[in-house]
């Protein structure tokens, strides 16, 4: 199985509901280093899994409505925690619509899986992986 | 799959028996930097794996004992050679037995699996991953 | 010139005021990993430039404050931006005033300077270095 | 499951043809940081998966013909986009010659997988792993 | 003294004339990892040392020239060695050249000085520092 | 000034003499990653500041006696606390010597300094720097 990996990120503000949280529960932020796998059993005739540079692209896409943002307030995240793991299946999800319609430079068949971590420090992180079809 | 990581690190002394080993069958060191991933197939109530902070004390828990120490004088650990890989597996078993117990802040039967990765440098890393069911 | 550097981390939510900052004008956040780094000319008699558990702890003591918090709403940098330069000023002055009063494990005489390194991205960070005396 | 990972590194230069590769169609170069990760059910009576100097020495003997060179005037290479995830199968190729005939240290029946990884900066990287039997 | 960071990459092909660089001397390429700091003793009036956003993008046009080439056919690189260390001083002479003209968002005067480090690989790297005045 | 810098590691087993050092009284270990700079005013005549290939065999000559040991059992180190400060004193001196005697590819009078950093951890380092004449 081939993997193609690319990284972007974001800087945003959040806060948690829920004791679990401690003292995250109050607005704090976060740099989120994302990191996108593409997996796919073969290579193109061109020797890649996909794009790379339309794969940065739609990433960065996926991306500009959280950058320098207070997720609280966005209406999409009303009511839900925007924890790492939550965000990895919302950027997978919004990857993945992309790379089924055929958008990253070879039909979206051939792409096996897709594969979002994210970094929220050196420390810490999270990630959501799934096959696409 | 989601999986969220946490991050720490000991130093520890130890000399290793075989004459495959070379050099390190004297007395030397190693920083070891533990990264631990917890799998599980759906984020809770509160849209998390494990509870971070929960996790963080478990895996400081299990590597106390090994911190500062040469690991050749604990006995838990004599006549085996700890490498790396070895004690991968060690902390596995340490972090599955509280993890199956349910001490992570979410019904041990909704983790999947774990996966502990040593870097003992910024060259070499050994890992155990195993499924918890 | 002997230095040693210790390192640890927060996640905060801020605003900047300024057409110069653009998107960066809305709450949004970072993890800040600061580093710091203790001059001395000489070591003391135990072979070491201060005592790093005791350097760590003063660290942690003035990043507290600020960790999971937003600092627009601190009262302390009411009407500053906090961006990553003033914010590496202002852990260099409450680590100097710490060093200068001895309570790094050596006279504060000894200490020669202190530089403060905080990234607030893998892309990004900002820096203060300054004598002590 | 166990793993094993060594790292080393080469510098490249080569050009790609096709138009989905923009500017890279002329000759330009990469800093190539490849990891192998060796996959084994089991420890071997040392406590190993394979004797990592082994492992060193058999990717720096399957890189060398690449380090410091152009690889579009490598014969092996002619007609074919050394992309890197076309280099990570490379690589993958020659390691698992070499652990199938038993040369890591144990018999290579008990090795399962390899995984090759590719970073050419900080931001991109490509992979290829699959079992061995 | 306050300083920030900021950093970029390029791609590029070269090669070396003279012995000492044994290998080298073979076209061959590197993943060049670009960071600039700009030192100041003052913050300005929105407590920044430059306009980071306009920053990047200076170092972006610097490196443009450079990025996905063979440096070897650059005509301005002809008869020199593109070593890792003179291109430190390659992008510090540009961007001396734009924050001496003022455009990085203050007086030029108020800058002090600049260093430009690239890194060509994890385990090695140069740099150039210099006053700009 | 010009700098170029080249990085190697040893993992080496010790203890340290003081209260001040906690459990690391005990015998214990370290994985050192060591980076030495080379500062010099102008490039030689082949556009470099040292001959790297050099650098990096000196380095690793210097490095040699104290890998894979215990240094509470070399004769050098008896009666002194080999602190990560301690050791970048050492290896400078070491590189020091065989800088100004010239062995590294230049006049040893045109070398201005050395800078040598030793990282026992990603969160801890410290260095020695000081000019050459």
């Amino acid at each position: 199985m081939y993997a193609v990996e690319v990284s972007d990120q974001v800087m945003i503000a959040h806060s948690f509901r829920g004791e679990v949280f401690g003292p995250a529960q109050d607005v704090h932020g976060a740099t989120l280093v994302i990191r996108v796998a593409f997996f796919a059993e073969k290579l193109d005739m061109h020797g890649i899994v996909v794009d790379i540079a339309a794969a940065h692209e739609v990433l960065r896409e996926i991306l500009r409505p959280l950058n320098y943002r207070n997720l609280d307030e966005l209406a999409e995240f009303k009511d839900v925690n925007t924890t790492t793991e939550f965000l990895a299946k919302h950027v997978f999800d919004g990857l993945a619509y992309v790379a089924r319609g055929g958008r990253l430079g070879r039909d979206g068949r051939e792409l096996h899986a897709l594969r979002v971590t994210i970094a929220e420090s050196p420390l810490a992180r999270a990630s959501y992986e799934a096959a696409l079809w």
